[in-house]
């Protein structure tokens, strides 16, 4: 019983056809349905459900919600307890509350991030099949990335108002949708403030992340790839079609993953993520970041945060 | 609640000075204990718990037991009560059942292998620690491996006497132990015999496999590596410590990983076993290789499963 | 002046059809040119000449000839010179020896392998062009190899009979056409017969090789790759275009190349040859493998020469 | 005949122990010599030479000078002729001019860059030997980087006086050491001023490289490295060891090769530079940069030249 893994993200962006454009031609997903309000849903190679990110053109980017697959219809039941134990209030829509999905549990984690959680999704199966697969499909377009890894949400931290958004977000994920603590950033001057988490539902290092920032917004949405040799061949991609990268690529202390960070035609940052890093597991020690390794956390390599990491943001 | 991951292996060894050589120089692995009975235990640089190979002196090679771990003891309760309803015997040790480690369930699967469930066992950290950690650790030996990955046991296969250890313990592994079916081969003349299975209880395309053929033993015991080009330099150290390599670099396509297959002095199979392949979800559809592509899904590259994969074991 | 690269090989293929589909999907090369007795010229994206490889129907595989590059056509006027002056007989064809190409010298090797040199043929640029190059052109088909990269020919090696082409080979590379010396494999009672031999004339460390054998015929021909990982794109493709393949992904102990070796559909040995290995230079010293190190020179990982690699060629 | 390769650079060091520890621990590098006067000789574990890269304490970094490798003392003579030819003193030293090295030629390429030419240095084998080496020695340390692979000097270059070094040195380079020109960047309002060169003398794209500045200086030295993964580990190396890196992994538009810039103690542009990036050849056509690519052509995956680029040198 659980939560699975992140299932989609919606996202606004300011301009429809570039949008699609980059989100098939470099990050190399392919679009699957259009509904009648404009929005269009994309799926990447290797996920079997039927999408997993939707794009909503709007006046400004940002994003507008994510959604949670757990593993049974029974445990939105249990799931729809707890959140409403916590004093979260939860919409439970039955069907319809998005397409090709079923029964929603819809609420606002404490930064006001709107949250869904859903266990049916129309399966469409990966690229290669359930038969016999080949270990990739040919005619890839752009990165190939494998799929929708996770987000990292900018949310509101202000210590000297005492508000700590990361926090709340963090204890609301362990305690009520049962994800576990892998990596943290302490600061502050007792060093025990999280200026930013990663939580694992899973065995990766992070379905999703959290940031303290001025607002709560979106920092980044994540795909995965295979190695630092696909990170290459992506970054080439973005390269040739003039993409506008923020970090060129290199590893994270946290996760230890291999990344670059790059933005979308409109502004919303996105990641192509490599390697697995480690397998995270409830019984592996959580990793911290003190205050002053944080360039080295975030940035290993020059060990340096660059400007644009905590004042760019949509 | 649950079994995490795969958390020891006992094998058999015929010259205990070869083989620490051969775990610690080639595998990569440290010495952490050696017990009055003259067995060693060995950990990897990225495990946080006291060891997860057991090296034993004897006559013949093969393995003795393996051992998982689970999120707490409240689940050895539960665990104890499902497997004595499966109609088989489950004896609980509070404590000494095995070093370092804490209360012990030990049974035997359908096919007689013996296994271990435990909660609790000493923990040590890994070589980069949990504080502002490195990506790695310096002075890594041979091919440095992360982790134990798996084990594929070999298991009584007789379709004509009616006999298919790998359908009965695939079916208690699941019934029992919660881990699910990621992909298996079927044969037969129905086609609905399972040859071999691949089950995971995390998100990694297998935490333990059953392959059918003569005898119940241990076809290989695999360590993790993060890449293509890992595996790369684990052959090199093969080939500079003239070790006995029985597959060359090259794809599964089964789980899509990178593998080498090799031997340690005493003729147990290794496997260093590189990239996480895909992201095993309790969704995903079950994979399936048919009787006439059994090569291409145990060796991508060649398509031809080489002679020894079904008659080489211990 | 001098000899700058292998510039051609014209090989016997048993069906054209399978033989261009072979080269074009898995290779990764392009038709250029058909010409009125059926051969097929074909061409990597990143050579700038017009062909490196072509194709003649026949009722059996190996090699007709092969073609190396001088800097200019007063070159073949001291090459003719030499080769004369060395006893061997040489044809200077004004024009037309080839299609596409300038004034020919034809002449045979030791060995009776047909070689042309010439110093002009039709330029028609990389896939990538000469201004503002992208490091790579979109739409690559198979492995996608970047250029024609050497030959092994077998060359009659017959101690007993005192015989040894591959000696006689190495000695006329070296002595008329300023190839130089880099790996070699001694063998024999005194351990100075050379059973094989890697020459080069630029700074790859193999732009010829000779391997004793039972005839004179074709050993195998070689593309290059950029890396070890695009050894293993080229392997999935191979499996996924069920190639017959004979050694899975190793490392040469010779050049320390990256290698796969597999046939072409008329059982012409192919090989997809990774990494520059290291930079050959006149002044580095020849390396030498020893009689009992024949396994590691050739096959690094196992150690052992596999059976084939001395009893299959063309 | 003619000029094979870099065989040193002599670079001036604010901090001798904190350079040689940076030259060592950070790029793999191993001293081989301390001379009476305190400079230090270091060599790459892949080069067969005595040493590649001197070290002089002194109170401003950047370059003394550079030496390239003839193939004969001979060709000393060849060179003395030519150089003097074209109205450049050159000063014929016959033993003693450097340790462990033979007969030099002295003189000033036209930027004012002090160049030594000679054909003996003192031989003592690469780390692995030349008798059925391995493919890599056990024990690197750092990067563990394969040779000093060539020298990017900043040229003088202020059109509206009419000044172009680069220009002049590539002129020199051709006319009179037979270098032949592999890529360019051209710019001015005729677009054809050459802002910088990159010329081989071999089969890399670049044995020593040119760019226009300020003043006639060091842009950075370079170190080989194999592959993408290597460029990985540097990084990873340097992360650990907080060297302050100028540009993380990226890949040069420009010779199509992976890089890292960064910088030793004394403010010294390192590059650790992997992948062959394609083979040069005399008959390869000149690639050509625009004014307008310029930022694709250093940097391919950003477009954009970082600042310090242009103004950080030494």
């Amino acid at each position: 019983m659980g939560v699975m893994r992140i299932s989609h993200i919606n996202i606004r962006v300011l301009d429809m056809e570039a949008s699609v454009k980059h989100y098939v031609n470099v990050i190399g997903m392919k679009v699957v349905h259009t509904d009648t309000a404009g929005n269009v849903y994309l799926k990447c190679w290797d996920e079997w459900d039927k999408y997993s990110v939707i794009l909503t053109e709007a006046d400004i980017a940002g994003v507008i919600n994510l959604g949670y697959k757990v593993e049974s219809n029974a445990d939105l039941d249990e799931f729809k307890r707890r959140i409403t134990q916590y004093g979260v209030v939860v919409e439970d829509i039955a069907e319809g509350g998005l397409p090709f999905v079923g029964r929603v549990l819809k609420f606002n984690i404490p930064s006001g991030h709107e949250m869904y959680l859903y266990a049916d999704k129309e399966y469409v199966g990966t690229e290669v099949g359930a038969v016999n697969p080949e270990p990739w499909p040919d005619g890839l377009q752009g990165a190939g990335v494998h799929w929708l890894d996770h987000a990292l949400l900018m949310s509101e931290f202000d210590l000297g108002n005492g508000v700590n958004k990361v926090e709340e977000n963090t204890r609301f994920m362990i305690d009520v949708l049962d994800f576990y603590l892998v990596e943290q950033i302490l600061v502050g001057p007792e060093g025990n403030e999280q200026l930013a988490t990663w939580l694992s539902v899973s065995n990766t290092p992070h379905d999703i992340a959290f940031v303290g920032g001025p607002i709560n917004g979106l920092h980044h949405l994540a795909f995965y790839m295979d190695s630092w040799d696909d990170v290459l061949k992506a970054a080439d991609v973005m390269g040739k079609n003039k993409v506008k990268i923020d970090v060129t690529p290199q590893r994270h202390g946290v996760t230890r993953g291999y990344t670059i960070y790059f933005f979308d035609p409109s502004g919303n940052r996105n990641e192509t993520f490599g390697g697995l890093g480690y397998l995270a597991q409830r019984d592996r020690p959580v990793t911290t970041w003190t205050e002053d390794q944080i360039g080295s956390g975030i940035f290993y390599h020059t060990g340096v945060l660059n400007e644009t990491f905590t004042t760019v943001y949509t």
